[in-house]
């Protein structure tokens, strides 16, 4: 099977290839073309994972293309942009007809759960290797970035924190738990809900924003310096959710949401005011603590005595 | 070395990654942001370079910057795209510095000659691996795509073919060159120059335009079905640069230039009223054949007599 077959059979025949608004041109050309309206900017991420690093080499092709676009998508919630498109940059050692049914079918169906239009790509040889290239549309100057931040703004986070983390040993086959549990912690690993609705209504709302991929405290020391403001989490109001509490216990579900990655939560400051708005919309979204003048990244204990934080994020090298 | 360390020393701070006219937020947040201008589209193209297979793992890092920037580039070209931005995607086994310095200053080099800013991307550990995502101007409609020749168009390139393939003896280390031989052919392997102003020149003249990558007559092939016509290459007139004719003699320099890939010149059709306009601004370029009713590639000998064409071009897998 040549590469343009593989192509044509896999991804151009795709649902999500197929004519979508905003997308002028898609897979076939030398370039695709993106349309935005008068008056957007285009949002921009790319994200790749590595076989052996990111996921286990022999892991279900679905649900890594489930999770591949999610983790992708997840950057656009982030930003408070309207998904658009994205191109895949596949890279296989070989073009195993089963493997790449399964992948493309986990790929369309996030896709089309997202709104998100396959326009392009590339497909070669080499070690497996995927990389994605999501695309979203956001009137200018109003995406959310994670400067802006200001004291006196709540810290909030989109829901339950540390499950991604806390499914690994699930994912690798090291540990076991109870079916419902090893459920709902497995869909949280292979198919994270990029919160896409959540970031366009946090847009002229958020004062800074981000999704939860390298830990909470990383990614709040990210608003930090951005914002130039101090982040204050409670810890004892960090969500977690029963499935993380029951394979891990408390201490150990706290370490994970705390420094685990792979959440793919949004967190955000949002001004005091718009509490009770946000309450009655997100009824899911959780204030784990507060924007303060200062710097740094400041973990409380229930008494507002600070602790010594656990170990950073995931570290690449 | 962490990543954010990583992408900070070696691309955040390089000059392609300053502010730049349309990128309306560069490195360092969820997503980039790109403002085109009110009634333009965007082009996108993603490709590829695997360790082993697109370059020899050893290569110095300088030359690869360069040209992974360059073969991407080439795809705006092939629209008549302006260059706007670009995002890097890199997998490295370990954070080697001096790779990573020598990288980064050919990419900038080639990022700045092409007008190139880099936006973003994401930086992981693993088997040697980059994907770069190029992104383009064009105002709406007027992009080049491979559908849209017609019978009695000519067909030209955008300068000597063949090159690409034809040095890769010497990419590799198994063949020996004269030094001007060998300077220019590793020259046109490691540093294409994308055509970019002939490619924005042939906006609204051109009915048609690729990027030759996979080989002449595959790339030929891609036009013959997009725009369901039929095209005919005089084999005589495909331009030779003297130094593959040095090296590989006359007939493997044709069969380089008719299904090597890497050449990275453009191939386009053009109605034959513009041809004395496109020799005044483009003496560079060859007429190498002509459009015709009917399907397929057909290569004809001096006397206009169909050859059986050489083996097809490059295939993945």
């Amino acid at each position: 099977m040549g590469e343009f077959e593989l192509i044509r059979r896999f991804f151009a025949a795709a649902p999500c290839a197929q004519a979508a608004a905003g997308v002028a041109l898609g897979v076939g050309d030398d370039c695709a073309l993106l349309q935005p309206a008068a008056g957007e900017q285009l949002a921009i991420s790319t994200d790749t994972l590595v076989a052996g690093v990111h996921f286990p080499e022999s892991c279900d092709p679905f649900l890594l293309g489930q999770r591949a676009l999610a983790v992708s998508a997840s950057d656009l919630a982030a930003m408070g942009a309207t998904p658009l498109a994205f191109t895949l940059a596949l890279t296989l050692p070989a073009a195993d007809e089963a493997w790449l049914e399964g992948f493309a079918r986990g790929l369309d169906r996030m896709a089309r759960g997202c709104g998100l239009a396959l326009a392009g790509g590339d497909t070669t040889r080499g070690p497996l290797c995927l990389t994605l290239t999501v695309f979203g549309r956001v009137p200018a100057g109003q995406a959310l970035t994670r400067a802006g931040a200001r004291p006196g703004d709540l810290l909030c986070v989109g829901g339950s924190l540390g499950d991604g983390a806390g499914a690994l040993p699930l994912v690798l086959g090291t540990a076991q738990a109870p079916a419902q549990a090893a459920d709902y912690l497995l869909a949280r690993y292979w198919s994270p809900q990029p919160q896409l609705a959540l970031g366009e209504w946090l847009r002229g709302r958020a004062s800074a924003a981000l999704d939860i991929s390298d830990g909470l405290l990383a990614d709040c020391g990210h608003i930090s310096r951005a914002s130039k403001v101090a982040v204050h989490i409670d810890r004892e109001r960090l969500p977690l959710s029963a499935a993380l509490l029951d394979l891990h216990g408390r201490e150990a579900a706290l370490q994970h949401a705390l420094s685990g990655g792979d959440d793919y939560r949004l967190a955000f400051s949002l001004p005091p005011a718009l509490l009770a708005e946000l309450r009655a919309a997100w009824p899911e979204v959780t204030v784990i603590g507060r924007v303060e003048a200062g710097e740094g990244v400041h973990l409380l204990d229930a008494g507002g005595g600070e602790l010594r934080p656990p170990s950073a994020g995931y570290q690449h090298f």
